[in-house]
């Protein structure tokens, strides 16, 4: 099938999903995570093929885990699409609707978005998630995932849409694009005319070729240069504790902290302090001038660390005089995911809210909560680093639109 | 001053312009309105040798009409400043914020966008009005005008920046790029280290091109091919007053109504009504075969009709069996923009609503309503035809982003 035409068969399968109620969506939901179940040895096979070819290939091993699929991956993934099931359905909901002075009401309603394109790296996770989202907030999907899980996606999908069909649901709700070439990838990118909105998922390369390419509108899922700043009243304990989890819990995410600044004055004590912690785990630390002249065996931090994501035990390190250098440095070299500081005093905590440019601004805590189920939405489907349309985690609401409904009795303009 | 100095200097600015309160911010806007009536002249001048230029090259009367400034023109335009000066500021507002089972409070705060650029054609009054919206929220913006009306847009910036700067706000706050060529327009359209989004005003061949170029988020503004649909239950005298309204109250406009479907069982009645009523102002009507047949005299229309946004005296015309035949109809010609239903059925009327996939849609009413003013918004921005971010028309919130607030006291995460 060419991509127009899935390109056609989606959207027309959004306009039935669009008037399905929440209970007819949370069947064929439960229906798909039951067929992923039944289908598990299929998909097991599937995905062992991929893993062979990967390991035939080099992949790295951190990246062969996440293609790796196993019964209690498959159980974990199907649990997360109950989950979605059960979580409020957004859509249908009327946000406003007021009476204008000529007797027009004016509301405004929450509708799906139509058709969600989603590219992203061979992780099958993936697929089943996206589909559960979009599908539970009434979008029809199409996913084009890494080619280097490709059986795994095609056997989930597969389930996915034998589930769809026993409950009288349109299989056309998702399609996996099994042409994984580039050529086909960009012309993906450039079907505004079935495509509401395109959200890629997975590494800064990937994030930054849809961003070039695409026409469709693009929500930037993101990369995280994420900061902490030690303020010269913070309680230094909160501090170290705060930053050894932001930077060691879990390395390789965005919301992970890479950067930290430590106020001049706390820095004599406070840097033997953060290196004694961040020695656990062998955190190698590269740090500015001032910073080496404290502890001398922080290796030398070159003007390229301030703007890297390591997404490795490695943190830059650089001692300010002020919260308002803090914040500076910060807003040059963020990449608007994640920022916090550590303070006992109450205007710098307030100056700090105000002035970062990010997504998500921290008082006194680890930079590890941006996250959609931390913040309490049930769900997530990736976290944006831009300003249009959703900042931050998303969840549910972030793939819903609006749409103004006016009723009138006759109304004309004068 | 080249492009990259342009960008980050109204970078710079828009970190001092988010910090800003309502009580500076409204100062500024009123010292540049000031400013705008004390330089009338100077404005004037600029403008009588553009229309003059542009006349020279044969412009079309109704562009010439576009850019043409008087003072009663200036007045208004100084009057819609004020009167954003009077709105409410939706900067700051904390939309939410609640207690996680941990102890952290997320709460989620109204921010500006950041850096706003306009593309926009040789329409004066755009500069003053896209100012004062993109300043009252807080947003530096970078202007990029018509070629046709660039000593005008100079003379009315300049204005706008002695006022800003008679109150001690930075004059980068706004810029507008004097070199109009299309290679600076690309350039501008990729400056994504600068600018947060990027907002296109114009005819369709000026958004395809930004949102086929750009790679900065785009709010896209849009054409409207509007459907007026005469169910089989509607008020015929009722629905002849919508349709003349919508078609012929002001032909240029995204909410004029460009095709009329109406239900067979009302055609025999209904066209003959239609046809007197559009005579007064000479529309043309383009007609499906079966229409034909009840007026002889309507032309035939050919497949491209369905789909043409005229913005002149034509109107295409369809017969249709159902109210779900002219839904299908619509959801496949229309642009997005605004639809209407004209009934006394009430479960047409939801189903309209419901299925009908539009910015705006209505029942009984007339589709030139689509208007940020007639909603009740107070200024507008433009009318949005994408689902991401805003849709329909656009006021001071659409200029704004969110950012989540997070208040710890040493939480990390397990």
């Amino acid at each position: 099938m060419d991509l127009k035409e899935i390109g056609k068969k989606a959207k027309d399968a959004s306009f039935l999903l669009g008037k399905m109620g929440s209970g007819e969506k949370n069947k064929g939901l439960l229906a798909a995570a039951e067929e992923m179940l039944k289908g598990q040895d299929e998909i097991l096979k599937a995905n062992a093929n991929d893993v062979k070819k990967a390991k035939e290939k080099g992949m790295a091993q951190g990246l062969v885990d996440r293609l790796l699929l196993t019964p209690d991956r498959i159980l974990g993934i199907v649990e997360g699409m109950r989950q979605v099931a059960g979580l409020e359905d957004p859509v249908g909901e009327v946000i406003s609707m007021k009476k204008r002075p000529n007797g027009l009401v004016v509301g405004q309603k929450r509708v799906p978005m139509g058709v969600i394109g989603m590219i992203y790296e061979a992780r099958p996770n993936v697929t089943a998630d996206a589909f559960a989202l979009c599908f539970k907030t009434g979008n029809a999907v199409i996913l084009r995932g890494g080619s280097d899980a490709l059986e795994s996606n095609e056997a989930i999908v597969a389930c996915i849409r034998r589930g769809l069909s026993s409950c009288g649901i349109p299989e056309d709700a998702v399609f996996l694009l099994s042409d994984t070439s580039r050529e086909t990838a960009r012309e993906f990118m450039r079907m505004n005319q079935y495509l509401d909105v395109l959200i890629p998922r997975g590494g800064a390369g990937l994030i930054k070729s849809v961003v070039e390419n695409s026409t469709v509108p693009v929500i930037e899922t993101g990369t995280g240069n994420c900061h902490i700043y030690v303020d010269e009243t913070a309680d230094l304990a909160m501090a170290a504790d705060i930053l050894f989890n932001a930077k060691t819990q879990r390395i390789g995410v965005c919301n992970a902290c890479e950067s930290v600044l430590v106020h001049r004055a706390v820095a004599d004590t406070f840097l033997p302090l953060m290196k004694k912690r961040l020695d656990e785990k062998q955190v190698e630390i590269r740090a500015d001038e001032a910073s080496r002249a404290v502890v001398p065996e922080f290796k030398e931090a070159t003007e390229e660390d301030w703007g890297r994501e390591y997404l490795d035990y490695i943190l830059s390190c650089k001692i300010v005089d002020s919260v308002d250098e803090a914040i500076a440095h910060i807003n040059t070299y963020n990449t608007g995911h994640s920022e916090a500081i550590v303070t006992s005093d109450y205007g710098n905590a307030q100056k700090f809210l105000d002035e970062v440019d990010a997504a998500a601004v921290y008082v006194n805590a680890s930079t590890r909560f941006t996250d959609g189920f931390e913040f309490g939405f049930g769900a997530e489907i990736g976290i944006s680093t831009q300003k249009l349309h959703a900042r931050g985690p998303m969840g549910l609401l972030a793939l819903t639109s609006t749409k103004y409904i006016i009723y009138g009795n006759g109304q004309i303009r004068e």
